[in-house]
């Protein structure tokens, strides 16, 4: 880590009057939480090209999760997904997490690609395979209790493909009931976090397409359910950090699925296509935390599925690049920026919040986690650690029972 | 009109068990409001081209939806644009409007043109301008109780074009304030409904961007606030047939603004780009009025801007191409839909709904023309009227006063 | 068949001026080539839904082909996709199709699935995977003069998902260098068709993004290469019947890939999402035919991979609504277009285009299907056939060797 | 200018390897034109919104751009827009630019703003609107040579708004004669570069839709035929800087017009909405000029409307903005890169492409400046000048014969 390029940092900072010990420990309490599903192989659907020593089981992707944590410093849960990540014994992987330095974060029902939910889950128009999917997501619940998880978050890929295919009004009510059912049920102190998408694997409908229809659905749920942002489950064109704000102000945003895309729901390493948006989602962020609007903790977690790059750098990527948007969000002038608005001077808002973007903040992530007893580049702490060739070497074959995305 | 084709269809469409008569007099008793604002010159940034005969004042432009509903039976009233068609005496209007066999239908307010908008109407940084817009729509309100109207429509150009330049949050609050406010003005029985739109004429953000920002100010406004859906708001692949479909559930559909469009807000004549969706939002309906989900009617309002077609016409074309959508939706085989449907029968679902799709209507709409003492073409009866050439003579020069558009 | 209704049809186009036995000859000459990976399992990268009775193998998917045939009268040919489709004896498939009233149509190389092809088939970085690539595509040449096809169909899944990723500038060098080699090596009268596609599976860049890349990559080739017009590998707001216009212009339309997409590349059946925009796009082919601009035969394929709906049925359905669309652009009346355009009267241009597309013209195709000894609904037909128990049945649990799509 | 933070960053890049006079050179030999429209008054189609001191004749707009090529240093040449910047003796223009210090670039005919161009110019269906658009464009060559212009830069508005309203295919061969016949009268040494946007004017189809269509009319018209990227002009998901680096490949690509957008063409200030596109461009040109591709000069210009922004404050953040993209496209670390590509490493690829966008050059462009003896900050450069206060002043009531964009 370059000492000096840190001090002439500090100094620059501290002269534009940023309280730099502050910023430092926003920055080092920040977690991100990563996904198991990220460790394992996957693919698009012209084909899933398996990667040396992706992991197999929960027990593998705890691993490569405890791996990220202990070369990022900043990354002790790891959400799940049910059943790929289904064991026997849940209180055991708690044991097994927290001897990895870990824990279990959000737990997500995978209602999707049991073959009974060709036509949809909790909106399939057949009531045993609602009472399926159900009986799933309440497992999960049940799985929360045993890992000590405080958030369900639910995804669904019900929708359909063609014009008139389904009563997307009835499956609307079926949908708002279903999830109703399952708030009532939460774990005391959880809550439950309903993402949308605007399509795929539905291409004419989603049943939950934006984050209006999440709202709604929460709002009929009641009061433990927020909204979950993915940054890849947009239309082109829509701003997201504004329905961030606007979610914040609603007291209704629970979390983030970080990801990038370019193109659809590209499940890109964060950061990768558009940086700029990563920051001014967490300029809102700040904004709202300066505010006192944020009431219950964010969920910050990523949401990848990693194709051509190795799968853990690609989640250390992922997680530098969301603590560089964090880390700039935190640089900006509040002061000069209320005056510009209030002057409608976009040209000094603008430089206020470049002057943000434009701050290359790595020698002060490079101090941070030196101070936390890390080596400053965590790809490279990785890969001079030896870990890969291990599981390369180790995770040969595939496991009886393991499943995954691909 | 061609009789045996009617007979013909009408069989036909018997032996399919369709009621006919039904369906004749569902459609003889929809009306659709026409705008004044479409009758005057509009154009893009690029330049206005003003159109001989191009109606100047709120009296042209009621005699040109005079005209439109003289020929197509179903446009008796008129949505006005303040202040563009602000005038002294709005009683005087009233009978003008009913001498002339309409009468006004929506108040639309405009807070976007005036020089102090620049930065926002409602959400305008400034309290004095916010105040200005405030009062320029209660002084709508005031119009609507002087023409009888029941429908305050809100569309809003606040917005920002550049990141870090507004507190979107801020502004949020402003305009869901100021909605409030004026909710508590409504005249008795009157309701407002609230618009949103993309993009453009901000090009970050818009304060009311989407149908979900929409459905949130009308909660916090009250009971009379519902959302309006104008056909050409929305981003690329989003399913606006769904979002009627949900607004109808949710109790909240209050009206349309029809047009259509490929690229953005490119307010070109219905049906003219995508037919199918204009009958899809139909089926829609028809299927929400079946289960009585609709208790407060639908404002079925056109909202276009005619540039490269004579005005008058493309206006009846519109009219036209929305009553064949809803006399295809009316043809639907709702029985045959939900067997298609508890099967997951996507090509039956889909063979059902094409069947109503590929009928050809036009001999059923023609007829119902005959039966209200209409030319069965509109169109032909516009243009074999004389009416063209008469305005064309009238309306030379600019009128001291006229405001519009373009 | 309802003769009745037919009559009144031909009456009813025989006044406007149409001449249906002109109108009757060409759709019946209208070919439509289906693609034997239509009739496998397939799916999203959520997973794969087997149906029963899909087929497994060349054979299988070549019956099946013949049933669509059967049943439809104008699917003579079959697409294959080499590995899936690879088989020791290509004579005897020759014979086998035969047998069955098919024969073999395009030959399409897929070099996207082996693993070699992660990062690129022609463009991967590595010289060794450019070489087994083009090997693979020579073999398809080879299998071309086997089976006697005319067409070579080149798809590549090459791009990258980062920026930074790869050289795009080199692996455009490799691409035009590769294809003129394959050119070089087409079997005498025969065509190489070069499609293009926005992305998927890249998620940043594809090395043939689109029609100008492809055009680009044909005048490198030569004369015997043409561009492929995929409905679903457009960005949004693209208007698809211009690219073909000008395609056609140009000399270099050599195909299409039929299918529909509301989102993304959904693969969804023809005419399903926006059935005017496949009319539209038939409009600007029969005006060139006019125009005798039409040097090459079009090749008019099938391309979909159908998820929810039963894959011969959807295949079915798809010829259907292509035989509806270009039925309907068959009674565009020109002369009174040119004149509407020469007067730049866009109401009544859309009058003379939307008379056309208005049309029922389903009375005709099943009198022309008639006539030509088939039934006149082909999906009741295959419906009433048993053809779909009997395969259910035959096709139980997996074949060695079979490879497909999903 | 902090020297220090200078020494620091010209210490830490010349450790890397980078050789910091040499990209130092680079800048200061990088020019970029300033459009003469971007200083006058311009808006939206729902108004536009005048600005004091807003320049309103080409004399005004000359001095503007003096302006901001004295505090930046790299705008020593004015693009006109003829006959908005028309005057009856251009030889005095010549000299009043020099006398300013600037001179006059690419000439731009207008031909969509007089009313006869409603229906198209060079496409137009009437052969002597055609004609008229051919006359004003000649005059414009025939300006180049008065004004010792080297480019004419064509931006048609060209389309239509419905289908079927025009014979798409007779105007491609319409325009490709015109700009033949264009390209044949250009003056020694001088290029025309002819540029695409997706839609606006046209919202169903436009003329010259993309780089397709441009490098189709650009072979069709001869070897000083390039062409021209607009940033804003492009489809949602595009990938821009693929698009520039075939162009360059095929030795096609003229010049830019930069500007940014969210949502169409919202001409907002360069870099303020997606920064990191604009750097990516900046490589691939950085790539190519290091691969000997680049035979004939680039020609950057800014193509920008300004609505809420100062103007010449807008432009000249603009300019900043296109120097920091170029000069951190100059840090990259072009051996590490190639090396990360050979392996196929995306994590090492974007480390090194997010290496050099990271840097903060804002010290570097500040101690250029200083060497060739400008403020390091134009913007306070220019509100320290008074220059403003002065136009404010001067400016006031409207000129006879100015005409602009709005």
């Amino acid at each position: 880590m370059s000492r000096d390029l840190y001090e002439n940092l500090a100094d620059s900072l501290t002269k534009k009057g940023v309280d730099v010990a502050r910023v430092e420990a926003a920055i080092k309490s920040f977690e991100i939480e990563t996904p198991s599903w990220g460790y394992g192989n996957s693919g698009t659907r012209f084909g899933v090209f398996k990667e040396p020593g992706a992991a197999r089981t929960l027990h593998e992707r705890l691993q490569d999760a405890a791996e990220v944590h202990r070369v990022t410093g900043v990354c002790p849960s790891v959400a799940i997904h049910i059943p790929w990540d289904k064991v026997d014994d849940f209180a055991a992987v708690k044991a097994e997490a927290a001897a990895l330095g870990v824990r279990i974060g959000a737990v997500n029902p995978n209602v999707f690609q049991d073959k009974a939910y060709k036509y949809g889950s909790l909106t399939n128009v057949d009531p045993a395979i609602r009472q399926k999917a159900m009986d799933a997501i309440l497992e999960c619940v049940d799985i929360m209790t045993k890992v000590d998880s405080r958030i369900l978050s639910l995804w669904f890929a019900d929708g359909s493909n063609y014009p008139g295919q389904v009563d997307m009004r009835k499956r609307k009510r079926w949908m708002q009931e279903a999830l109703a059912h399952i708030h009532g049920k939460l774990p005391v102190g959880a809550r439950m976090l309903v993402e949308y998408k605007l399509f795929e694997p539905g291409f004419y409908h989603t049943d939950i397409c934006d984050w209006g229809m999440s709202l709604v659905m929460c709002q009929h749920s009641g009061a433990n359910a927020q909204v979950l942002v993915d940054l890849g489950h947009h239309a082109h064109g829509v701003n997201i950090e504004f329905i961030v704000a606007s979610l914040l102000d609603e007291g209704m945003l629970g979390g983030f699925h970080f990801n990038n895309r370019k193109s659809a729901d590209d499940d890109l390493t964060v950061g990768s296509i558009n940086p700029f948006e990563v920051f001014l989602i967490f300029v809102e962020i700040v904004a709202a935390e300066r505010s006192g609007l944020i009431k219950r903790p964010i969920a910050y977690m990523i949401d990848q599925s990693h194709i051509v790059k190795q799968k853990i750098e690609a989640m250390i990527q992922s997680v530098m690049n969301i603590q560089a948007a964090y880390a700039r969000a935190l640089l900006v002038d509040w002061k000069a920026l209320a005056h510009a608005r209030s002057r409608n001077d976009a040209v000094d808002a603008e430089r206020v919040i470049q002057d943000a973007y434009m701050t290359d903040v790595r020698p002060l992530l490079e101090k941070i986690r030196t101070d936390m007893g890390l080596e400053p580049d965590p790809i490279l702490a990785f890969r001079n650690s030896g870990y890969l060739a291990k599981i390369v070497e180790e995770r040969k074959g595939e496991l009886k029972g393991a499943a995954s995305w691909g």
